[in-house]
């Protein structure tokens, strides 16, 4: 959005795009009428994904609270959580507090913001909270307990559990988790939502069985922690875990009441090449246009560069490398085969192959889809989704919260 | 800025911390008052830098142009462009569409956009030319050259050079360059505007007669070109050049008309560590809390992470691998020496050091400075600039645009 508050230029060209066609008028638009870099967003697979992964929670007994952070989309969120069965719907998780606002905003009230809290943010949490949010907040340390509970204003706080990934957390049978516990209880307005892990560290996994192993920790973990916590007295309704890897391949759940799973939504080609999804499964991608041929050199240039990619190279620790991202047919959204984008500047991309590009199928001016390395910092440079159909038809504009 | 235009609450909160400072009330607000991450401008340091370019610039008898790609903020191109001398002000240059709309807005008509155009993008920048726009536009593609011939409406177009570094642009010599020159010069409402290289290869210098040496190649390309045009009839009053490396380094700009440095504003690690700028001169950095000790470790978290400081891991390839960032004293911006971030989650960011880190000064909640690796990468991720004095107060807030 423009500083006064109408789209830019760009966006309201796209916007009208997608506003004059629609499934309404029966005239839908055309990726290629899009002006680029783009965020696209196929919209059968979200379903899709989002299914498969309401089933999982469901087969395991735990209600599913969608991590937030890689789709910051009310709509996506939506369609994570529709028709949620078994313990049904345990609200969303977010990574940010400019996301708790944003969600609050488009009507989802239970939330859980799932990095550690420090002083100076307790007046927002407590604005959103009065506003509405049954926000819940995250700590590992007894100094921010102290300030916490010396507040005075009402906050639901969950203790964080270490599992094996060593970023953030107390260890579960260490004394920093009652000594925690016992500061935030002194606080008169503040209670001890229970604890919450992350085994971020399945990301490093390369097969089933280890996710599977690792899962077994990050429950273990969490279900340590919260007996101890009501051997001490507190109640510990919330019983947190989550990651797209672990909650793929948890073999048992038990003790947990939810996970929080997000990449799973849209995919990408790091959990692809560990095993968490196929590469049809991507849900998200960057529409961009060839800028330029290097035929000499067997290359071509493409206007999405580290901007609109993102310079992650998370792939670059599997088997396959996948450069910044696999350059797919615009309309189907199908790589060609061995076509990446093998090097970025700010707003160029470089595209080689192995084969001979097919220059004559992309002339300057056409467009391809990249399906991105991780896909939580790729979409995190757009304001909008533009979701397609089966047949690369736009049938809608998502809007999506970015920054800080 | 959210939905309905309104800052969000984030936001909303760190303007008016700003607004109730500020130096006509004379109570300059601190840093610790501002939500983390955000974006910090050191005043002082962008002054100093955008002074030394313009000496470049006017020693070198060439008008300055600078890219505003990196800063993508109004206030900072009137920073750069103060009281020019010389040949004077150039107008801008951008990477994207979306930064010539919001400059036009802006009050900046003389706007060149240094990426290759798509005939797709043409309607868009008819519109802006309509509004007032002295709008260039660049083609280094016979096929794009005819679809701007045939357009019918009026553009400026550049040809772009291929000076060494073989990303886009036509080589000085080619048969191209001419044959793109007369397609272009027969359409009516065509102007062949002149040349345009840019010395992105610079980057990989590791000394100033490295650089200098890559900048006369830059200025021979240009030149040469530009001769070729002019003995075929074109008056190619437009002969451009320019990278921060070349533009700091080059002995002699002659035939040059000017030249198009941009991340020399805010500068960062990597272009301190080619020696384009010392560490002290680098005007940008991420303020950060820290939310997480790991004192077994010898290591803390804080919330500036992927997303806050970018992917970018431009020093790896330097004898000083800066991680993704070095972190500094939140009011100085001093280093503490040697402690770097050195891993990165989404919104987290893993702090280590050789030495034992300063915890006792660096409790849970205390601020500190990440200074980036590239701040193109970096500074795209916010809306805004928090721009502080010499005691680390805040004296104003200056917008950013951002995306497409």
């Amino acid at each position: 959005m423009s500083k006064a508050g109408t789209p830019h230029k760009v966006e309201a060209m796209n916007l009208a795009a997608d506003k004059a066609a629609g499934p309404a008028t029966g005239t839908l638009m055309a990726l290629d009428d899009l002006l680029t870099p783009a965020l696209v967003l196929d919209a059968a697979r979200l379903h899709t994904n989002a299914r498969k992964m309401r089933e999982r929670a469901e087969a395991l007994g735990v209600a599913l609270r969608p991590h937030m952070k890689t789709a910051k989309s009310a709509e996506v969120a939506k369609a994570a959580l529709a028709g949620a069965k078994g313990k049904g719907l345990g609200g969303v998780t977010v990574a940010t507090l400019r996301e708790a606002e944003y969600f609050l905003d488009h009507g989802f009230r239970d939330i859980t913001y799932a990095v550690c809290i420090v002083p100076k943010k307790l007046a927002l949490v407590a604005t959103l909270t009065a506003q509405g949010a049954d926000l819940k907040i995250l700590t590992d340390d007894a100094g921010v307990a102290s300030a916490i509970a010396g507040d005075g204003r009402p906050f639901q706080v969950l203790i964080e559990i270490d599992c094996g990934e060593h970023r953030t957390g107390v260890a579960p049978d260490s004394p920093q988790l009652l000594e925690i516990a016992e500061i935030l209880g002194r606080g008169g307005n503040v209670t001890v939502a229970g604890v919450l892990t992350h085994a971020g560290h399945s990301y490093a996994c390369r097969s089933p069985d280890e996710m599977a192993k690792v899962a077994e920790d990050e429950r273990a973990a969490a279900v340590a922690a919260a007996a101890r916590l009501r051997d001490a007295g507190f109640a510990c309704p919330t019983v947190s875990v989550g990651s797209t890897p672990t909650a793929r391949y948890a073999k048992s759940l038990e003790g947990v009441t939810e996970m929080r799973p997000g990449v799973y939504l849209l995919g990408d080609l790091y959990q692809a090449g560990i095993g968490t999804c196929a590469v049809t499964d991507i849900a998200a991608s960057v529409l961009a246009s060839v800028i330029a041929h290097r035929r000499g050199e067997n290359a071509l240039l493409i206007d999405a560069g580290g901007l609109a990619l993102s310079k992650d190279r998370a792939t670059q620790a599997l088997p396959e490398d996948q450069g910044y991202g696999l350059v797919c047919d615009m309309r189907t959204g199908t790589p060609f085969a061995g076509v990446k984008v093998t090097s970025v500047h700010q707003e160029h991309g470089h595209v080689t192959a192995d084969a001979p590009l097919p220059f004559e199928k992309l002339p300057v001016g056409a467009k391809v889809r990249v399906l991105p390395n991780h896909v939580c910092m790729t979409a995190a440079a757009y304001d909008t989704f533009h979701v397609i159909d089966g047949q690369g038809r736009v049938t809608a504009t998502w809007d999506r919260c970015h920054g800080w």
